[in-house]
């Protein structure tokens, strides 16, 4: 598989490089641990860790090149010595993180980083994007699963996201939480991801008439084929979408389904379906688009739509209900001081800590902790990992198979009121006593 | 200048392969012409456009690789001959476009493309993807630098934009409707944007005391340094920020600024610029920060705080408040036919266009009129230009400065009542006879 191209130490906000300068001129070389946590909002129940493969290849690789040693050069803002010192860096440092697809809430730390503190402060920039803009979209593929019934969801988004690898991003995170394909062909490369795509209303216009339109695309795609049926009327569509489809069947091929783009879904897909059906085409899907997100997906199903595929693009490709997360990164230890931040509504839990999950006899997620590193809370299992130890992945980046699957179980773990897309309810995070005290001790 | 990344044309939604395929494999090879535009909605009264000069890069360099092919050929979706003919492939279309910075209106073709229908369809996904988000940056940049009242605005959002390629188009974007610069460093090396920035907390809170903290970044940047004085108590730390701002007038060299991040900011500033103006400080600034928007910032000068320089972060890197646009790519005209589409909603103005402006006699804009390519409205200028002519480029790219200026002389036309930032206000856009004639005879 091909990977991305390399983001690299650029990436960074500008502050990142000038308290690195004034630690070095400084002689500041202690070690710090940084906590990374998305602090709670209303609008989210619950999180899906994703990224931490493109976060732990962005450190391996960390590398300030000639180029951007020269760049830096020509601010002025920096010493010779300084850019010396970049020149030569590599991130060295001990990193645990919650595996890509693990459930988590809001103060619970997804990654801790421990590393002397210039190596630590560099990294900062990059790791809050990557992780919180793959957890973004991974959550919000997972509210949409959750409403789907089964229903296969596709990713449709590329056209409309924030940029590229925004786009490979929503494709990778929505593909780890079920949704069954994307049509970013750019992911398909990269990551492998399933692709899938139908045809655009632009397509059918330059025929003369909708069934040549068809005809001709299932002549040359006549095992994978899905007519975009409301260009001009959808029910006149449905019908030569049918009658091309039984032309398919005689020549021992099959259409996989229609796709309706507008209208009032509801009743269309009722209506759509018994044409299929009465031509024979039991087997034809229904594939619904636009504008749909998982408040969308859930109306049309209790209303009974007879669709059998969700496209979902835009909405989901921005999480355009919640386009951020207040995920931050802090320090939370330097020098063997476990360090607090007091600042009004921006505190900040102090010490290495870990996150202890317990579940309840019928596997049900009951209660987090968290705690410090060292401890052990009973009967709960710890979410944190070691992942990188002096700058070295501790072990090979997981299969996109196996964060799916992990992503399952901890779903199939989580209470059905966190699952709810519409209610605000806030999983119960308490801390540990060893946890506390070490804050009261500042 | 060096370039971003090329993204490359796999980066595309599967269909506009599968259709290319299907218009190849049937030899349609007529021309086409896509208009590229954004419905209008109410909670955008004007946009900026914006990433012209990235699509044209694009467009210019669109080549399938061996590598890209190779993938292709592995989905088992398109033929050798095909695959052979995309290996081939260049794009040879032309293009008219608004240049960046112009202030346009929903429906209003942003670009239109003409060229062989297969050309025109394998762009669409990437020029979408680029047009839009800048643009979607520009325009809240813009509403920023609307109610700021001429205090200077640096973008801050690169740690929580949806990507790398996201953090780069709103440090450009923003750049071109008037922010003073940037943190991103990437966006410095690529653009030339100026760069900017302060110190964290963390960073405070790694030494014994504040004040050591001040001096230890005052010592390495003497003359470019602006103090964060909220990680314990803002007097305090401002009263701390002003004894160091005092060494260093000793010293020869002046204290910047102090940055407010936190707190009741109209209090704080007010205090804090009673603080540095008793020091002797009436030139260092004060930055405010943390949550800022167009909404915030308007209602922060609105209270009288006496802040000088906004950071804005999150909710202008992801357009928080309309995080996409409804920005479409509609085929017009295919083989000396004028095309419409009619799906419920999703109306399209047929036939090739330009848009042509009048201005009052007070040089403000009275009305916009969208008419046929060719036509020419009295009074009026058009704002589509030639940009690319069989796929080369018609002129070299504007510099950054000239955008710059484009979009003052616009922004500086635009009547006030359309700036609001509150009020739904719907600029006059109209058609011209000649442009309804040809709706009519479909």
């Amino acid at each position: 598989m091909q990977k991305p191209h390399r983001i690299g130490p650029l990436f960074t906000d500008l502050y990142e490089l000038t308290m690195a300068a004034a630690y070095f001129q400084n002689n500041v070389q202690a070690k710090a641990t940084f906590s990374l946590f998305v602090r709670p909002n209303e609008n989210r129940n619950f999180y899906v860790a994703a990224g931490l493969e493109t976060a732990l290849d962005e450190l391996s690789a960390f590398d300030f090149t000639d180029i951007a040693c020269d760049y830096l050069k020509k601010t002025n803002l920096f010493s010779d010595n300084f850019i010396q010192f970049l020149s030569q860096f590599r991130f060295r440092g001990d990193v645990v993180a919650m595996p890509e697809g693990t459930v988590f809430f809001g103060d619970e730390p997804v990654m801790e980083i421990t590393a002397p503190i210039i190596e630590a402060q560099l990294v900062e920039t990059l790791l809050l994007n990557i992780l919180g803009s793959n957890t973004l979209f991974a959550t919000k593929g997972a509210r949409c699963l959750h409403v789907s019934q089964g229903c296969p969801l596709v990713d449709f988004s590329l056209r409309r996201t924030q940029g590229q690898d925004a786009g490979l991003r929503v494709a990778r995170s929505t593909y780890i939480t079920g949704f069954a394909a994307t049509s970013n062909v750019q992911a398909g490369k990269v990551f492998g991801i399933p692709v899938s795509g139908t045809m655009a209303h632009s397509y059918v216009s330059t025929f003369e008439n909708e069934i040549d339109a068809f005809r001709a695309y299932a002549d040359v795609f006549p095992d994978d084929v899905v007519f975009l049926i409301d260009t001009y009327e959808t029910i006149a569509g449905a019908q030569k979408a049918a009658r091309v489809g039984q032309e398919m069947n005689q020549q021992g091929h099959m259409l996989k389904g229609v796709r309706l783009d507008s209208g009032d879904l509801v009743a269309l897909s009722k209506q759509v379906r018994e044409i299929l059906d009465a031509a024979g085409l039991a087997n034809a899907l229904i594939f619904a688009s636009g504008g749909l997100d998982e408040f969308e997906i859930e109306k049309l199903l209790k209303k009974g739509a007879r669709i059998d595929a969700f496209g979902v693009g835009t909405a989901v490709g921005t999480s355009a209900d919640a386009p951020n997360l207040d995920i931050v990164y802090k320090l939370v230890r330097f020098n063997n001081r476990n360090i607090r931040k007091l600042s009004p509504g921006k505190q900040t839990l102090a010490g290495e800590k870990q996150v202890f999950r317990k579940l309840d006899a019928q596997g049900i997620m009951s209660v987090d902790t968290i705690g410090l590193r060292d401890e052990s809370i009973a009967d709960s299992q710890p979410l944190l990992a070691p992942v990188m130890r002096r700058g070295e992945l501790v072990q090979d980046h997981p299969r996109l198979r196996d964060i799916q699957k992990n992503f399952k179980l901890n779903f199939n773990a989580l209470g059905d009121r966190y699952k709810s897309i519409h209610e605000s309810h806030r999983f119960p995070v308490c801390l540990s006593e060893k946890l506390k005290q070490v804050q009261e001790v500042q």
